[in-house]
């Protein structure tokens, strides 16, 4: 017999959520962390069904955008990397380089595919009739972190999608920016619950070679943020790099205007983990759990034949309603299986024994309130009703944990308190254009903490004088930590 | 206008195969053979969507004999590469290697995951009851192609599946040599319309580390053998390497048996243009399109609005019924529509015009047959079985242009005569153990072709002698040149 110790968490989530963090993904057989080179991980098949159904989600809400799907090589040139002078800069002390092969350019792993796409995107792209052009690919990226890394949330490699547009106009490429916003919206937070807010960095934290940036900050258990889906207006650094231009339609040659968009699925994944997960495991969205319902038979030898049977019909019709469902026919007692599928955060497990035989009942465990129902077998269909019930929970209950954690400050004091109480601070704030940077060394002096932006989807008016530095306020900004 | 020249193909494909394959790649969109490093190529929508569609097939199959996805990294340590000596030997030319960061061991690009995958089968498996353990991956492998590439057949970045299975016993292993034969059969053969000899190769030609390899060898227009997935048996190899061992029922420590398979779905992709493809350009089984009925209005100033209300009706009723459905509103003439569908090699194309909407008919071109049918509106459920005869008849087709393809021969000058032709030559071999290579260098040297190998899913029995060496022939093999 396994021992509880083995098996179960040995800490709960509210005392020590790194421990936490790290035991769940262990345990609940997301990934494994004894691969042996530092930042790299492997997703055991737990973890890499819930990314398939994480990507196909996110793949079809591009698509239904207009967007395509590409496939570009995975090395970029370094010819190509040095043509954008602030991207190289930005990034190329994260690059992995291969080997130099003699008479051959120098190649880089794709850190991020801007300068792998633009040179073709200057191919393809002659008329205003080619435009807009919107291309995403569903790639892993591989950066050199030189920080500590942490499983699926800083990590060399890390599975992304990566959409980059063409428009013939800033407006066109301005909708875009909020265009991406709404897919973090109606994808991260509408079908895998994870609420956020969408922060228009200040300048000194814009991504390399965009004129602005809008991340997407989500809070941890811990009160930390982490930096999920980007969106950034590139506007013409970029067109001008690889010289794509179009002829509009008088004839004129004139240069695209480009954004970027891009949602790492491993790093979300970190998100859906510690947003939902509990003392038991985790708790994964209906949406996109690799098995919907768990259905545990439990049978004595008279009963075995006619329970095992029964619950092979009851699988065949969940399947046939479009459920993702599963029999546990494992060896173990039905207590470990109940233990086992919590811990991987199935939303529903239903149980069949000799009472549910004779009453045509099943009993349905509810994994978010740990509570157990009766469901007639007449009722299956229900189960995708309950499904969205259940989703709509998690999704409520993220949110209150973000609306509470986001305190509104006046003072420095008011800022040292919430920081301290790791929450965020919701503060005026002199501005983010560079004249802001100043105020934001400050923050990060004296409360180590990060000025992240203001929101990038509406207009918070700022009335009063920044907490730093009491000049008038130009904007309303975020301050947390963060990852 | 677009001049025909531009648009369409300037070479039929009987008349020079080589020339139509890169012209239609890049004229249906499939590929970029433009991008700046040798032996990689952009992958258009075009592309990326069949190769998508072809990917969740073979993945579906997978899953259903009960394989289970992961992703490992893509880098291997050199630690790892070095553990099993047939296999480092084999590979190790063929290695992209990362430079070196100092304190760590040196890394490779993946061309395989056999030293990756393996370190952690050791952690994960432990007693009979983690056996059989089937894992796959869907990963791009990457290989130092020395020889002359070719987009998509033979390329320094490939995108395949690698699926790695342990079992208890050699028999186990063996029955999953002949899975892995079945599901290419189920999957290239019956669904993408691919057949092959499922080739047990010779004793020198097989997998860096295995006993032996199954290879599936498929035909190509100019009369070239294309290897296509192959499965491998390893026996205890790399379980010895990497001490993949388990305790059987009676607690005896024993090392796991395995094998690996792998369909490289870009390559598999080649030859699904290759072989069904024609001289208005590709023809894509209605399995795999990205679209499986193009929809296009033909109506002047008067029924414009009526025509394109009628198609959008149509087309979500096609949509509804699950099929891959599109309209084209675009401002081109519907001639260059007609062309520019047939390139890209969409089964069905409907046409709806004043007389279909009066008649409540469509027109329905057929694009294999490039033949014209009438359909009723209310008729639109019968596509799904018309795209079912549509991959029968490419089946078909593609059965017949190999059978035909395959020659018995009895003499060195029947071989010779049938090589000279474009064929295969089925005939008595000595041996495709150690033995044999002597014959083979012959064939080799003065065929300029190969000794494939042996049917692996049946046993054909050798009556006479080699047609080689003249000695009692254990062998029926096959022979013919190959990319």
């Amino acid at each position: 017999m396994t021992k509880k110790s083995e098996q179960g968490l040995s800490v709960k989530k509210d005392e020590n959520f790194s421990q936490w963090y790290s035991e769940i993904l262990d345990k609940a057989e997301v990934t494994d962390l004894r691969y042996n080179v530092k930042g790299f991980v492997v997703i055991r098949p737990w973890g890499a069904m819930t990314i398939e159904n994480m990507y196909q989600l996110y793949e079809k809400a591009l698509q239904k955008k207009g967007h395509k799907p590409t496939f570009f090589p995975v090395v970029i040139p370094e010819t190509n990397f040095k043509k954008e002078a602030s991207h190289v800069k930005g990034f190329k002390p994260e690059v992995f380089w291969l080997e130099k092969i003699k008479g051959e350019d120098r190649l880089a792993l794709r850190p991020t595919s801007e300068t792998a796409m633009y040179q073709m995107y200057s191919l393809w792209i002659r008329s205003h009739r080619d435009l807009p052009l919107k291309l995403y690919q569903r790639a892993n990226v591989f950066r050199y972190e030189t920080k500590a890394t942490r499983p699926l949330i800083r990590a060399r490699e890390f599975y992304w999608i990566e959409s980059h547009d063409c428009f013939a106009t800033k407006e066109q490429a301005e909708a875009q920016v909020q265009e991406d916003i709404q897919t973090t919206e109606q994808v991260m937070h509408q079908q895998f619950k994870i609420p956020f807010l969408p922060m228009k960095r200040p300048e000194w934290d814009k991504f390399a070679g965009a004129t602005y940036t809008v991340a997407s900050d989500v809070l941890m258990p811990d009160g930390k943020l982490i930096q999920q889906p980007s969106t950034h207006l590139l506007e013409q650094s970029f067109a001008k790099s690889f010289d794509i231009k179009f002829k509009d339609e008088e004839g004129k040659e004139k240069y695209v205007w480009q954004t970027c968009y891009g949602p790492a699925i491993s790093r979300i994944l970190a998100s859906v983990i510690s947003m939902h997960g509990d003392n038991s495991g985790l708790i994964l969205p209906f949406a996109i759990s690799p098995i919907q319902t768990i259905l545990i038979p439990i049978y004595n030898k008279e009963n075995k034949e006619k329970t095992l049977k029964e619950i092979e019909k009851i699988n065949s019709a969940l399947l046939e309603l479009g459920i993702k469902s599963e029999i546990d026919n494992s060896e173990k007692r039905p207590g470990e299986k109940y233990h086992c599928w919590e811990l991987k955060g199935v939303p529903f497990r239903l149980e069949i024994g000799e009472k549910e035989l004779k009453e045509k009942t099943l009993t349905l465990h509810i994994r978010d309130l740990n509570k157990r129902e009766e469901l007639k077998i007449s009722d299956l269909k229900n189960i995708s009703k309950l499904g969205k019930e259940f989703d709509e929970r998690l999704g409520k209950k993220a949110e209150q944990f973000m609306k509470n954690k986001i305190i509104d400050c006046k003072t420095k004091s008011d800022l040292k308190k919430v920081l301290k109480e790791k929450k965020i601070a919701r503060t005026n704030f002199c501005s983010i254009s560079k004249d802001g940077a100043k105020c934001a060394e400050v923050v990060e002096k004296e409360f180590n903490a990060e000025v992240r932006g203001i929101l990038g989807n509406k207009k918070e008016k700022a009335v009063g004088n920044c907490v730093i530095c009491n000049k008038l306020a130009k904007e309303v900004v975020y301050i947390g930590k963060s990852y």
